[in-house]
């Protein structure tokens, strides 16, 4: 089954970004590639606030290999600039994106989409950059408001600059 | 010169308790021991919240080559049961700490004293053990309201039911 992967930086306090939204602490070592992780994956899907800054950096569409979904409840539904906007719910869109074969579906963020595919329980894996740097303040990635999620860890590797990638695996008891 | 450690087991969403207190989701799998790390250290520091669970589990002190810490505002100050209660700043306690000689001292939590001493960048490493549960509410390790501190990965392990040990130490621009 396609998996819904949730792989994102983070500070060691667990924020994806600064209260203004700023991600200047997150850094990518030349010894870390996300090409591996991009082979694997041929959807990703993000939240609006999160689409703004991509925008911003004139990212936002990974081409035409690659469907795109940008959550808002204030955007227009609908296909546009190479993404798929959507106000539907986590479970309907997963359902349907799974009706077609293909590759794992990134989960970009931020934390109140990750919150809501949580709160559905959609997160298959949980892939964590985590830099080593307190902000002492920002966005989290994960806020409270979600039942409890046990996963199993998969993976850790290090890499330069003290990055440490940290990947785990939904357990979902009696379904293993 | 004596560091300061703050070493915890948190949740993989930096919880270190439910709301109620409850530390249940934390493990000491088989293959992993406090001895090493015991033998760094001789004084210990909490909170009061932390002290109250510690006492209602009756391990507050560590006996007689432990030094133990609590602080509070509101208890009285003084040495009682084998601690030390206080109310000074954290920064006057471990220069105090320091004027003896001895080994490092564990700042035990919780979040709240974890962020006294971030404030006053006491805090010299960082030791989590990492639990593969998102609880999605907790009392947070780093509750926000903190500068941003730097800080260097030096050394992470894993160890069975998939908990990780990640250990930090600060980075002090300028100083190191």
């Amino acid at each position: 089954m396609r998996k819904v992967v949730l792989a994102v930086g983070i500070s060691l306090d667990g924020y994806i970004a600064r209260p203004d939204g700023a991600f200047d602490f997150l850094f990518m070592p030349k010894d870390f590639s996300m090409a591996p992780f991009f082979a694997t994956i041929d959807t990703t899907i993000m939240g609006r606030k999160t689409y703004d800054v991509a925008r911003a950096l004139g990212e936002v569409s990974h081409g035409p290999n690659m469907a795109t979904y940008i959550y808002s409840r204030t955007l227009p539904s609908g296909k546009r600039e190479g993404c798929t906007f959507t106000s539907q719910s986590p479970k309907a869109l997963i359902a349907q994106i799974r009706k077609g074969k293909g590759k794992d579906i990134w989960l970009m963020g931020g934390g109140e989409l990750a919150r809501e595919f949580l709160n559905a329980d959609l997160v298959d894996e949980i892939h964590l950059g985590v830099v080593p740097v307190l902000l002492g303040e920002g966005l989290p990635l994960f806020p409270s408001g979600f039942p409890q999620r046990d996963f199993a860890l998969i993976g850790n590797r290090t890499f330069s600059k003290g990055l440490i990638e940290l990947k785990y695996k939904r357990v979902r008891k009696g379904k293993h």
